[in-house]
């Protein structure tokens, strides 16, 4: 993987210094931004990342993040949006199949993600931020209001308040996973992942399913 | 409480640079040290408070802080388990009485702590540094191990793995603390805190005590 041909000498990553906007904007300049605004949100946290970084770090000028995507707040959005994908689609896996089945496969698909490295980590950056501001606090508020709570609410109708009953499952995952991964707390940190769904499952139907 | 009177005089705290050693020295510099450290690290987190900062703070200098203390690390132990002294005698509450109303006793323990803002916020400033920096989780780890898990297990004898239970139960109330203090996400977040322990009691009594 050493690239010492005519392809690394144009690539736009390896410039110097930030590129004028006409230059930079190619088609790679959004996606290139993106991922550099989730390394900076991940590695320092909401309130130590600027657009600027973000610029620096994607090799453009900082107007064409702004033009890409608007205010950091609106750049971490799409960050997190990005991020937070594969759990943002465990709703769909919940409400898809038997209603009876519907805690387990709650449960499973959340723990599916924590599990492998590469979809833990930008959860876990996600989670720090919400957790030390309150702007990025509202940003992933929004997005679980829109992506995950107002779908349950619809699909899982017939129980008295819905978004209340996915929010203390989500309650009960978020938990779990504040205790195995963060804190690292024994003996749930290495519990078998099975022997935890066995017995969260019964919860999550419970609050889901049950009136 | 305007306070111009002699006794304001000779109050340490209005010292303007860290006194020497042996001066602070009084019967008051090891609470004054805590209550320090405590507003430190709310403030900042763990990682950006330093031992030095703590003793400007508090007026001392900073070999009385180690004196005391110890490391950061342990000066952290110490304020952490003052600032979560109202959490921490909850599973005396859960231990006492009728073991079929121990769920409730623990949810209702744990909401009248993180209703109240006095008990709630160093709460949150503990969650903040363990969440962003790694020897502080190891801290509240310890914290918990010691002052909740083993006290638990002993007295909720007769389950099966009874650590790993009172920690599924722990992790409900930690993950709805997250969505109703931390990202404030509605309807949980205004919803009346007996409509929660009505909803959770049931969970952590199974947790607790159905094998």
């Amino acid at each position: 993987m050493t690239a010492a041909g005519p392809a690394a000498a144009s690539a736009p990553r390896r410039r110097g210094r930030p590129a004028r906007t006409g230059a930079a904007d190619g088609p790679g300049a959004r996606d290139r931004i993106l991922a550099a605004a989730r390394a900076e949100f991940a590695e320092r946290g909401y309130d130590k990342t600027s657009v600027r970084g973000i610029a620096k770090t994607a090799g453009v000028d900082p107007a064409l993040v702004h033009h890409y995507f608007g205010t950091k707040e609106q750049v971490f959005a799409a960050a997190i949006e990005l991020s937070m994908a594969p759990a943002l689609s465990v709703p769909e896996a919940v409400v898809a199949g038997e209603r009876r089945g519907a805690g387990e496969r709650m449960a499973r698909g959340m723990f599916q993600v924590w599990e492998s490295p590469e979809t833990r980590a930008p959860m876990l950056a996600v989670l720090r931020s919400a957790v030390t501001n309150e702007t990025a606090a509202g940003v992933l508020r929004s997005l679980i209001e829109r992506r995950v709570l107002e779908r349950m609410a619809v699909e899982l109708g017939g129980v008295p308040d819905p978004k209340f009953r996915a929010q203390l499952a989500s309650g009960q995952l978020i938990g779990i996973a504040m205790l195995r991964y963060v804190i690292r707390m024994e003996p749930i940190a290495s519990a078998d992942i099975e022997e935890i769904i066995a017995m969260v499952g019964p919860t999550l139907q419970r609050y889901l399913t049950e009136s």
